[in-house]
């Protein structure tokens, strides 16, 4: 998994904090964390073609949540950077060669395939049980000066 | 995940219904689902690196299970192929940038990295809750002929 998982995922808490529903740019998203712009952006782009943070042009624009952040889970933030592929792909080899045989003698599901998508299941089952809002309000909870920073961070690129 | 997690599960799974507790040389086991030889052999490697199979020498040699299948479970063999280190690795952005201010601000563990921890949490668990011989059990249920072509076919070897 690539390091834009770490940075989508701040990204949404940071603009659930601090955001205030306003678009902020997405410089100023990506040096909160000290992050380089360009391929941060590419992070940005793929969370607005998942419908997760809306792009807003022009010279005031950038970027806020689509929606609330209790309608955002990680398992979204995850499928829009990493895609929607499992982390397992059977390839079938029991199909091939001597081992394939008579395909009448073993017809069901690849049994190793579906031990595979079980266990894929209860991670992403775990990953669409947390939301966004989750994050932002035990960070509310155990760091209450946190949010008033972020939200001056963010404001700060309006003036 | 690379392609070899499904060789070397479908090739312990192999081992347990035809293997009979004996050597059977790498390139029999490629063959028998017609992987190619020299990249399989160093999942192979692999699996004998983490004490999942046992490596005898000689041209008689080749490889058998280590242990009972009982005790080979699929993240045993995850682990050997793919290595220990988790999907989602925190790179702790949180403490760069202007983002990071005061440390004592937020001096708990990140907690996004908690949740994405969680899940794969819940991953390694099912994985770790199949082992070979439930797929091998399996197999020999639904399609019991299965297990004697494969036993033939591993043994044609020591002819």
């Amino acid at each position: 998994m690539g390091e834009g998982v770490e940075w989508a995922l701040h990204c949404c808490v940071d603009l659930a904090l601090g955001g205030a529903g306003r678009a902020v740019p997405a410089a100023r998203l990506a040096a909160y964390h000290d992050l380089p712009p360009v391929y941060f952006n590419k992070q940005l782009q793929a969370l607005a073609r998942a419908g997760i943070v809306v792009s807003v042009p022009g010279p005031r624009g950038g970027f806020r949540l689509a929606r609330p952040p209790e309608q955002i889970t990680f398992m979204d933030v995850v499928v829009a950077i990493e895609g929607p592929d499992p982390a397992f792909r059977c390839a079938e080899i029991r199909r091939r060669g001597p081992g394939a045989g008579d395909p009448a003698a073993d017809p069901g599901p690849c049994l190793i395939d579906e031990a595979m998508r079980g266990a894929e299941l209860a991670w992403r089952s775990a990953l669409a049980a947390r939301t966004v809002a989750d994050i932002a309000g035990a960070v509310r909870e155990r760091a209450p000066d946190v949010p008033e920073r972020i939200r001056g961070w963010l404001a700060a690129s309006r003036t």
